[in-house]
C-alpha cells in the first residue's frame, strides 16, 4: 500500500520527538529533566478525581457530542465572572485544544487556503493545517522585539485572497508574548478589514505575570469572527484528561462544528465529569498557581541571564521561553546533551527551536524551555544546560570572542 | 469570516441529526424506545470504574501519544488468545475508532483520492473523508443478497488510479453482514493485485449470532496492506470512554501515525487505565453478552418479519438491521413518529436509511434499527413502528396493493 504525501509531509513534533532519548538516559539511570514538554508538575485540585470516584452511571455511555451541559454552564460561568458572557450553545467541548483547532481550521480552510501564525508559534499548527491540506502563512517577530507584533501595514501586505484566519497564542507558546490593548485593536482592524477569523488560543490566560490580561473575547466588535480555543490542560493541571473547548457567537460556525462533533461521537464521559468540578476551586486557587509560575519565571529568567551567549526575551506569561543558544544546532545539542551528558547523574531535555518556525532552516540554534519544574529543580536545570553548553563540541561562543 | 465549502458540504450524522425532536417528545413526556444509536443498555464491566476510582497520581498528566502501555499489552493479549500475534509496537491508541479511522484515511488519501466502500455504509465515514478532502468510491450491495458482496470483476472494475483503500465493516454496521471466507479471499486478493490498503473496520467481531467469526487478521498474506479498527465501546458497553486503536504490522505506516499521535498530544489517561481493565473480564463475559445480542437479533428478526412491507435481511453480526419500510420517506416518517404519534405516550427513534448511502437519493425508504434494548423493549419498539406504520400519512402499502 501507499502512504500519502500528507502524512509524509508532517514533521514529527519537537516536543516529543526526542522522547526516545529521553527514555534511552533514564534506562541507564539518569534523571532527566523535562523542560521540553508544559506537563506542569502541580497537583490537579482533588475535585476531578472526587466527582469521577463518586460517579453512579453503570453504563459508561455517550455523551452529547456537543458535550456535558454541567461542564458547558462552569465555562460559561467561568467566564461570565470576567464578564464575558456567553450563551451555552456558544461552547463546544473537544478533545483538548488540539480537537478545538483541527475544527476551526476545518471550518475555515479548503485546500491551501491559508492561516497567518506569528513566528515563532506552537509547533502543531503546522501539522494541523497539513492534515487538512491547508498552509500556515508565517511572519516572523523577534525575540530583541520581545516577540511583538509587527506594523499594521506589514501584517496587512502579507495577507492574500487565501487568508481565511489569523491564529494568535496569547500569552505566547514558545514565547511568552503577551500583547498589548494596542496590538489587539490592530489584529482587530486587520480582521475586520478583511473579514477573517480570529483564532484566538488563550489557554494560557490565567498565566499572566505583569499586569492585567486582555482577553479577544472582551472586544465585542469581534464577535462574529472571533473563535476562542481554550482547554482544562494547563489551567488546572489536567493535561490528561483531554478537555477543552471551542467557543463563538458566530452561530453559522458552531452550526457547521456541530457536524464535526457528530462524527465523532462524543469527548469522553467521565473526563467531562471531572472537568466541570475543576471549575468549582476557590478563586485563590488561580492566584496562588500565577505566584507559583511567577517565581519560576523570575528565577529561569535569573538563571539563564547568567549564561554566556544565551539571548532570551523575559516571557510575560504561560511557562515557556524561548532562547537562542551558542550553539551549531539546538537538536544535535538536545541529543548530545541526553546521551552524552550528565552532572552527578542528571541532565536536561528541552524542544528544539526549529520545530517552531515554519521553515526549520530558522530558530537552528533556538531552544523552547518549558519551567514546568519547582525552582530549585530549575535552577539545578539551567544549570546543568549551562555546563553542558560549555562541554558541547559545538558549542560556538569561543570563535565568536 | 467566511466557512469553508470543506465543513459545508458535511452532512449531519443520520444517527444523531434527530436527536432534538427526540428531546422535544421526551419533553413532553413521551417516552422514546432509542433505535436510532448503537448506545448498548449492558452494564459496562465494572473492573472500568474500579481501576479509575483507585487511581492514585495526584497530577493528571499527558499520557505517551501512543498510548498507556498496560492498554496496549491488554489489546495484545486479547489478539494472542485469538492466535493472532502483535507487537505491541503494532497498535496504537486513539480516541475511538473515530479517530482511527481518520488517521487511516489521512495516511493513505491525498486530496481527491477514494476508499472505497460497500453500501450501505456506517454514515461517519462520508464525513471523515470529506474533512480530509478525499471521497468515497461506494458500491452498492443488496439487501435481498443479504449485503454480501459483489463479484470479484465488478469490485476491479470500480478501482480507478486514485483508489487508495477498501474499506470494510465486518460485521458490518448498518447491514449485519458477516463476510464469509470466500469474500474475504476474494478481498485480499484484489487489495494485493492493487496493492491497495484494506481497512478492517472490526469494532463488532465479537457480536457473530451464527458460526465463527474469521478476522482478516488471521490472513498473513495481507500483514504489510492490512489496517484494524478496534474499539472498546461496543465489546464492552463503554462508548462514552472513548478508547479505540488502529493496529498494523506496516512498520512505514505506524511511523506516520505516531506523527499524527504527537500533534494531539494523547488519549485521555484515566480512560485508558480503565479500558486496560475492561479486557480483563473473564471469557464468559463475551458468550454471555453475545446470548444476550443473538435473542434480540431473533426477537426484532421475528417482530419485522409480521409487518406487512417491511423487507429486512437477517442479521448475522453487530447489532443493526437495515430495513425498508412502505413509507414515501423515512426521514419524514421518523420525524412524525416523534412529533406525532406515541401509543399510551411510548414512540420509537430510528436512523433514516439514505444517510448510510454515497447519494441521499439512494434508501430514502430505508431505515436503521439497532437493537441495543432487551427484548421485551425490543417487541414493544417494534410494535409500536408498527402501527406507527399505519398511521403514517406517507403509508404506501395501500396504494401498492
Amino acid at each position: 500500500m501507499k502512504l500519502s504525501f500528507r502524512i509524509q509531509n508532517l514533521s514529527s513534533s519537537p516536543i516529543r520527538k526526542l522522547v526516545p532519548y529521553a527514555s534511552e538516559a533514564k534506562a541507564i539511570g539518569k534523571k532527566v529533566y523535562h523542560l521540553n514538554i508544559g506537563q506542569p508538575d502541580i497537583t490537579t485540585p482533588p475535585q476531578f478525581m472526587e466527582l469521577i470516584r463518586n460517579y453512579k452511571s453503570e453504563i459508561i455511555a455517550y455523551s452529547d457530542s456537543k458535550g456535558e451541559t454541567e461542564l458547558i454552564k462552569a465555562i460559561q460561568k467561568y467566564y461570565a465572572e470576567k464578564e464575558i458572557n456567553y450563551e451555552l450553545e456558544d461552547i463546544i467541548i473537544t478533545n483538548g485544544g488540539s480537537e478545538a483547532l483541527i475544527f476551526a481550521a476545518m471550518a475555515l480552510c479548503d485546500a491551501a487556503d491559508e492561516i497567518m501564525v506569528f513566528e515563532p508559534y506552537y509547533a502543531n499548527y503546522t501539522t494541523f493545517a497539513k492534515q487538512l491540506g491547508a498552509t500556515i502563512n508565517s511572519i516572523q517577530t523577534r525575540v530583541e522585539e520581545g516577540y511583538h507584533l509587527p506594523r499594521e501595514e506589514e501584517i496587512e501586505a502579507r495577507i492574500t485572497p487565501k487568508t481565511k484566519a489569523i491564529l494568535l497564542t496569547n500569552p505566547g507558546n514558545p514565547t511568552g508574548v503577551v500583547y498589548t490593548e494596542e496590538e489587539m485593536k490592530m489584529i482587530s482592524r486587520i480582521v475586520l478589514k478583511y473579514d477573517l477569523a480570529l483564532i484566538a488560543d488563550e489557554v494560557y490566560r490565567e498565566f499572566v505575570y505583569d499586569g492585567v490580561y486582555h482577553s479577544f473575547a472582551s472586544m465585542s466588535e469581534l464577535d462574529n469572527n472571533l473563535i476562542v480555543i481554550d482547554s482544562v490542560s494547563k489551567r488546572f493541571s489536567a493535561c490528561g484528561a483531554r478537555i477543552g473547548c471551542i467557543i463563538c457567537k458566530n452561530k453559522d460556525f458552531i452550526k457547521e462544528i456541530i457536524k464535526c462533533c457528530q462524527a465523532r461521537l462524543c469527548c469522553p464521559t467521565l473526563e467531562q465529569v471531572g472537568a466541570a468540578a475543576l471549575y468549582d476551586v476557590s478563586p485563590s486557587y488561580f492566584e496562588e498557581v500565577n505566584q507559583e509560575y511567577k517565581k519560576r519565571r523570575d528565577t529561569i529568567a535569573t538563571a539563564l541571564s547568567k549564561l554566556p551567549g544565551v539571548v532570551a526575551s523575559e516571557p510575560k506569561g504561560a511557562f515557556y521561553v524561548m532562547v537562542s543558544l551558542p550553539v551549531d544546532d539546538a537538536e544535535k545539542f538536545a541529543i548530545w546533551t541526553l546521551k552524552n551528558f550528565d552532572i552527578d547523574g542528571k541532565t536536561v531535555m528541552f524542544a528544539p527551536g526549529n520545530g517552531f518556525y515554519k521553515n526549520p532552516a530558522h530558530g537552528v540554534n533556538e531552544a523552547r524551555l518549558a519551567y514546568v519544574l519547582n525552582s530549585e529543580e530549575l535552577k539545578d536545570a539551567i544549570y546543568i544546560l549551562g555546563e553542558a553548553l560549555k562541554a558541547y563540541p559545538g558549542y560556538t561562543l569561543q570563535s565568536k570572542q
